[in-house]
């Protein structure tokens, strides 16, 4: 183990509410030490302890490695001709989820692990230090078991969603896919994930059918999390909150009841504009989640399907953008709060004792994540005290 | 001189209408050949001749270098409180192009220079290998003149923008204003420069001063280009077209006849989704004019104040969500839309005799830069046949 001092920071934004007067606890003209892989001192940089390293930060900006909360990487294939027929406005017969079900179902190992970690990379490179990675893409015992190994391998945030759609053996008899999702398959796939997921829509699975997948993976030991609310307005949303769920993904058709609901509960509301950008979907209103004081995260939903970007920065200029969010909301919701949908508390902030996951922006201040948009502002990750980029 | 051979390129954009049936003149599984700073020889992988060097694309895109036709890059200061107040609905005094003015003016040669070189490399990097940058922020003879000078060193494609809007000093007396723009200031300034812009927009110089400003120009050799019907309607884009510019920039608010008056000249619609991005501002139609026949390129817009990205993918992600724009027609505007704006052929197409700026994308098609908004993709660049990137 050897520690390393990271000076000279404009601006280091911490995540820890007791210092600078905000939430982002930001430091001006900063040091952060890191020892082995954890944070273990921030301050004034002219205060910084004596280290084995120093790097000089020359007035650029640190924050916390970016927590993706939410993606689908393990899947095989490309639809990029869906993509371009919807957004050229010509008719595309095939396409959907099924399309990647079909391509994933047919690739090695090998191959789904060289997407995988191409994707995971990728993120790293800008920025994400923790990205929860979810099946979906198998739809069968073997399948989805298969795709939650393979990910345990590369995250240890790893959810089970069986219940994505129908497999399309089971098209006309959705109540045995749920019999299997929560029999056979939830068996298979247990021992590899620590959550449960469902997209509770309609076409996909009701609130019954949703309750059922999420009780029976809570009564083997994996937590509940709900794709909730995208496309419609639907029960997602409550039934997290009554499950106690980690978190509500997407929350774009809100009532107030379900915000209600939100800020009674410890649900966190996780936004993705990158599947409403991609699909020219109307905004999920981030302003009213935390005007009525509902924790919200921000991720990017990375699947190739409706959401292929796996650039949190640029999440964060859309949210700013059209959501509402200020640069400072967008930032915490990136970082702390996508900690929060996860039930961390050693990711997303720098404090002592927190996992030493750093991200070195070329920028005097955060802000320029959205004042900059689409600019690869990331020039330096250190993920548990290894610098990576 | 040396010879280099890049092959196995999965998808070729040629920008050659007479190839593969499209604007983009697409060649699959393909190789260019380029020879000191031109292109000499693009086809099929399996026939390209011997070179002394050779470069394997692996399967992925090459596309032709942005051209970029619209930056304002001399500058110094930043305005990251402003646009942060801006976007978190706070209320801020000072701010506007005047705070930059003043920062420009106070810089020294050095800062201004060595601000402009990190936004053409920032450019660069992200595959921009023309770009145009505007003076504007000086407004004094000397100070226009300077930033022109210092904008010559890095680019040929340098304009005076003395007409940005009025010089503080001339706050009650905008017509002595137009008289030095088209004066002194113009003396100073037209060795410099190959172009003139005016804004020409209420609040700034209607179109009398517009078209004082721009014959004044031409008759000392600069070529028009117009601050055009960005805000609000006005004569700015008719003006254009009727002075024959190389292009009418922004054009978000067109009634039919400016859409007509564009059909029916040389002038090129110069759209810039960058700045209605960052100011929340409504979406210029591309569909409308592309459907009328104008021809269409996308720029950046880059500058401190409403649009700081100097990402042209990111332009490309924007014109095809919200602007209506194909994923082929996007990336054509930025390429060879961009080369139209500033009366160039021998940028923006990669043919014989073409100068070799070439790009390298990690995705097995340019469709991708829309797919995959935010992720940087550009991971080689040439530019005069020198590997950058
Ligand atoms: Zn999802
Ligand atoms: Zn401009």
């Amino acid at each position: 183990m050897s520690s390393t001092a990271i000076t000279g920071i404009a601006t280091l934004v911490t995540n820890d509410p007791s210092l600078g007067g905000s939430p982002l606890g930001r430091i001006r003209d900063a040091a952060v030490v890191i020892d082995g892989d954890r944070v273990v001192w921030t301050g004034e940089s002219g205060k910084a302890p004596a280290t084995d390293h120093r790097v000089d930060a020359a007035g650029r900006t640190v924050v916390p490695g970016f927590v993706d909360s939410h993606s689908h990487l393990v899947f095989a294939g490309d639809r990029t001709d869906e993509f371009n027929a919807r957004m050229s406005g010509r008719p595309y017969g095939a396409g959907g989820i099924r399309t990647t079900v079909a391509a994933t179902r047919a690739a090695s190992d090998a191959e789904l692990e060289a997407n995988l970690t191409r994707l995971l990379t990728e993120a790293l490179r800008q920025g994400t230090t923790t990205m929860e990675t979810k099946s979906g893409y198998g739809l069968t015992p073997e399948d989805e078991a298969r795709a939650l190994r393979l990910a345990a391998r590369h995250t240890d945030e790893v959810t089970y969603l069986g219940a994505h759609v129908v497999a399309p053996e089971y098209a006309d008899d959705p109540a045995g896919y749920v019999d299997l999702v929560t029999g056979r398959m939830l068996d298979a796939c247990a021992p590899h994930a620590r959550w449960i997921d469902v997209f509770c829509e309609r076409g996909a699975f009701d609130g019954d059918q949703a309750r059922a997948v999420l009780t029976a993976g809570r009564a083997r030991g994996l937590h509940p999390r709900v794709h909730a609310n995208q496309l419609t307005h639907g029960p997602g949303v409550r039934l997290a909150v009554e499950l106690d769920a980690a978190s509500a993904d997407h929350c774009t058709h809100l009532t107030d009841a379900d915000v209600d609901a939100l800020a009674g509960g410890r649900t966190v509301a996780t936004l993705l504009p990158g599947a409403e950008f991609s699909t020219r979907a109307p905004w999920p209103d981030a302003r009213r989640l935390l005007d009525a004081g509902v924790t919200v995260a921000l991720s990017t939903d990375c699947n190739p399907g409706s959401s292929f970007t796996s650039s949190v920065p640029f999440c964060i200029a859309l949210a700013v953008r059209d959501m509402g969010m200020t640069p400072d909301e967008a930032l915490w919701s990136a970082t702390a709060g996508g900690a929060a949908a996860l039930r961390r508390t050693d990711v997303g902030r720098l404090v002592p004792g927190a996992r030493a996951d750093l991200v070195l922006l070329d920028a005097p201040s955060h802000v320029h994540l959205a004042y900059r948009p689409g600019v690869p502002l990331v020039t330096a990750v250190w993920r548990r005290g290894v610098r990576v980029l």
